[in-house]
């Protein structure tokens, strides 16, 4: 075995999972992580809720911290980007201070992530045109919409925040009118945090729905709820362009054109791969770096994980690419394991996501669109149901909104969607657990779900689909 | 097959669900559901937040009506009382305003529920002191809590509930400090519900911890809240004695006295069994009538679901008895679809329960006891963890303790349990599920469960519990 150090691409959830776990498995080694900016294992996630101010500090985003990494002993060095891959001589080329080096490694991890895309839009340069992919966007958008010279800048203080850009939008005046460009969970989750700060909120969603990979009994759901909490909804409508030279001035849509000093694009997001482009790598999914059980790539001691890299689903079997943070925490933690000698699989994904809408909770897992199922191979039939969240007589009962999809031939389960004010989300687990077990619709209506007045009605939302589904399936 | 009707004894969850689920399946035969009371289809698990005054009207806890029983065309009966079943003849013996009458039966389903046990306790005739097991009990209650004469009979409306009882109570000086004896369900749920109607409550429990099914994870929590909630617990407590001749006085224990004007006594159920004494019946587990995949009984054509009727249990395959609402609807929703000729297994159980202790949620499933574990033939290794119910720096983020049970040779999921104040208890469908695929801890441990802020941290407590035993399970 070569006494080069396992080298980590990237200082986030994946890269110093991989890292810590390696340390823990493989006291004895050298584990060195390369990070181009200065922050570290941030929660993505929760950059919404520090704009809307339901998270006082930007630093409670930071769940460790470079001492804490130095502590666990790994060798983490910021403000190093490594630049260029030699799978040959097993080197990487780091820079830092205009320096470059060579470093060998024995074993080679990249968890570069993914980036913001903005589709045809150039929000650079623009004043109040905004992507959410990192935490100096989050601190920036922050001081954006606080009055002139009115910040608080101990919101940011204790982080390795770009002062200046704060200081920037911080002097600018402050907004009324958002625009939101993309109905996925971020354009949603800054929807609700936009409103949080008494902006009048428009979202505009290129396709028929918000939330697409949800499915449509959740996006009505959420439409009327953004409805509701004084969100306009424009659905059907691509933006076509963002008007304003310095400053954000309008969106231009459908002929028309709205009025607004702030627009946040959240079209998604791309795999950051251009580090191993030149050194034969495979892509796939997603043109994401395409990785096996194991997060190895088709490159010798070269893996990957986190948003950069494929996965496999646990429904099709099939590669694909699901950039979200369990994927990347447990991937590179089966990294840390599998490179200090004690192998374990990053495992498949069922495509859990919950997201929350106002006082909405959702839910997806697994296959929910027809077209996807129907490419996957099945034959997907599906119903949607609406029952209570607790017994009828109970405070607090509402409505639960739970669409199951299951193949015709097998009645296996193929994916499913929940969406209510009480305790929805976290149900889907249940359906994930399903799922991962193959069961089929039969299997899940005869399972013993819990039954207390204040928690479930005697027929949990699940069992009630579940019954409907199998009937259907019966006909 | 015989032109005979389908006949069922008592009618509530499990006589009631089969009942309807055969007039759906076979809408040209006929079924007669005789009741001996007045009290149809009654929610037990809502009495307590009836009593607590959450639940306005004792009424709000009827799902289904005579009226409507009687449109979904069930010849429902009330004030008849089967009181003989000969299955050579095929006949039952019913009562009805002093006369008899015998009423052959093609099917025969026993759903005669289970009645509170008192132990060495008489409760009968001393006023203040009550079990919890039927609905004029909880009416009683209610109206013996409330000042003298000052109730409001508009609770109890629109029922038939002893009318006469009620009023006795009602003019019944109120009663200032409780003895609840017993703290299983019924006990911790009581303890909550009259400390919401202002009394000192003092509950008392025969054994170390309240909850014995729920493990000392979820008892130690519970007697914190309770004891926080103004709840004085009696562990390792057996109550001696109920003092009192007309009214309850005292409850006697290890040498000492407690003057108290309200006793609730909530020792356990027993299956309601006696109808079928002399026919050969077969007996099992808690002494309830033993029954097979399909409910049916050792004697031709004669079915039992419900609180009367034994279950089999999912992980050790073993009858075994446990008594709740959702075995009830479905034991009699499958054999209502049985004996309309289209055979559906009752399910299995898993033993799952959830229940409210204030603001900790609780839930259980499988086997948590080692003891019993051991006697299931398995080797249990357990661990208890606390981790977040959302990621930390999200509002509302609450200790979640969550016990995983596993066999250490098959490294099966034996049983589990949570508890914690915010949504722990559906946390429990998700274990339910996993042990009903017969899911290893390692499985587990690679489950892609929801991850969002305001839901749950990257790593759901489950996942948490499952690495930590795992863990163990490979040491």
């Amino acid at each position: 075995m070569s006494t080069d150090p396992f080298v980590v691409v990237g200082a986030d959830a994946a890269g110093l999972s991989a890292a810590s776990k390696f340390r823990r498995a493989a006291p004895d080694r050298e584990v060195i992580v390369f990070e181009k900016g200065h922050w570290i294992s941030y929660a993505y996630c929760g950059m919404p809720y520090f704009i809307e101010g339901r998270v006082d500090q930007l630093s409670n985003l930071l769940s460790l911290s470079p001492e804490e990494a130095n502590e666990r002993g790994i060798d983490l060095r910021r403000g190093h980007e490594v630049t260029g891959v030699d799978p040959e001589s097993q080197t990487v080329s780091v820079e830092s201070d205009g320096e470059t080096v060579d470093q060998p490694y024995a074993d080679l991890l990249v968890a570069t992530g993914g980036r913001a895309t903005t589709g045809p839009f150039d929000v650079r340069g623009v004043d109040g045109a905004f992507t959410l992919h990192n935490m100096d966007a989050a601190a920036a958008i922050d001081a954006y919409i606080a009055e002139p010279d009115a910040y608080e800048f101990a919101r940011v203080d204790d982080t390795p925040v770009d002062r200046k850009r704060v200081e920037h939008n911080a002097a600018l005046a402050a907004p009324e009118t958002a625009a939101i460009v993309g109905g996925g969970y971020v354009g949603v989750e800054m929807a609700e945090a936009l409103r949080g700060r008494d902006l009048d909120v428009h979202l505009f969603q290129r396709s028929d729905h918000v939330l697409p990979p949800f499915g449509e009994a959740v996006a009505e759901r959420v439409q009327e709820e953004l409805t509701e909490k004084g969100v306009t909804v424009h659905t059907n409508t691509p933006v076509e362009a963002l008007v304003g030279k310095d400053r954000i001035e309008a969106v231009e849509f459908d002929g028309a054109e709205l009025a607004v000093d702030l627009a946040i694009v959240g079209v998604g997001i791309r795999p950051n791969t251009e580090l191993l482009a030149g050194t034969g790598i495979e892509l796939g999914a997603g043109g994401a770096i395409r990785t096996d059980d194991y997060g190895r790539t088709n490159l010798d001691d070269i893996y990957a994980a986190g948003d950069c890299a494929t996965a496999r689903h646990t429904i099709t079997g099939d590669e694909t690419w699901f950039p979200l943070g369990l994927t990347a925490n447990r991937g590179g933690r089966a990294i840390g394991s599998t490179v200090a000698g004690e192998p374990m699989p990053v495992g498949d994904i069922a495509g859990t996501a919950v997201v929350k809408a106002f006082d909405q909770e959702c839910g997806r897992v697994g296959l929910l669109d027809e077209e996807e199922a129907t490419a996957a191979g099945f034959e997907p039939v599906a119903a949607t149901i609406t029952a209570g969240s607790r017994s009828g007589y109970y405070p607090g009962a509402a409505e639960t909104d739970v669409t199951l999809v299951a193949d015709r031939e097998t009645e296996r389960l193929l994916g499913g969607a929940i969406v209510g004010p009480d305790r929805a989300a976290v149900r889907i687990n249940t359906l994930s657990t399903a799922l991962d077990a193959g069961m089929t619709v039969g299997e899940i209506e005869q399972l013993d779900l819990a039954y207390a007045p204040p928690f479930s009605p005697v027929w949990d939302p699940i069992l009630v689909a579940a019954k409907v589904l199998n009937g259907r399936l019966n006909d």
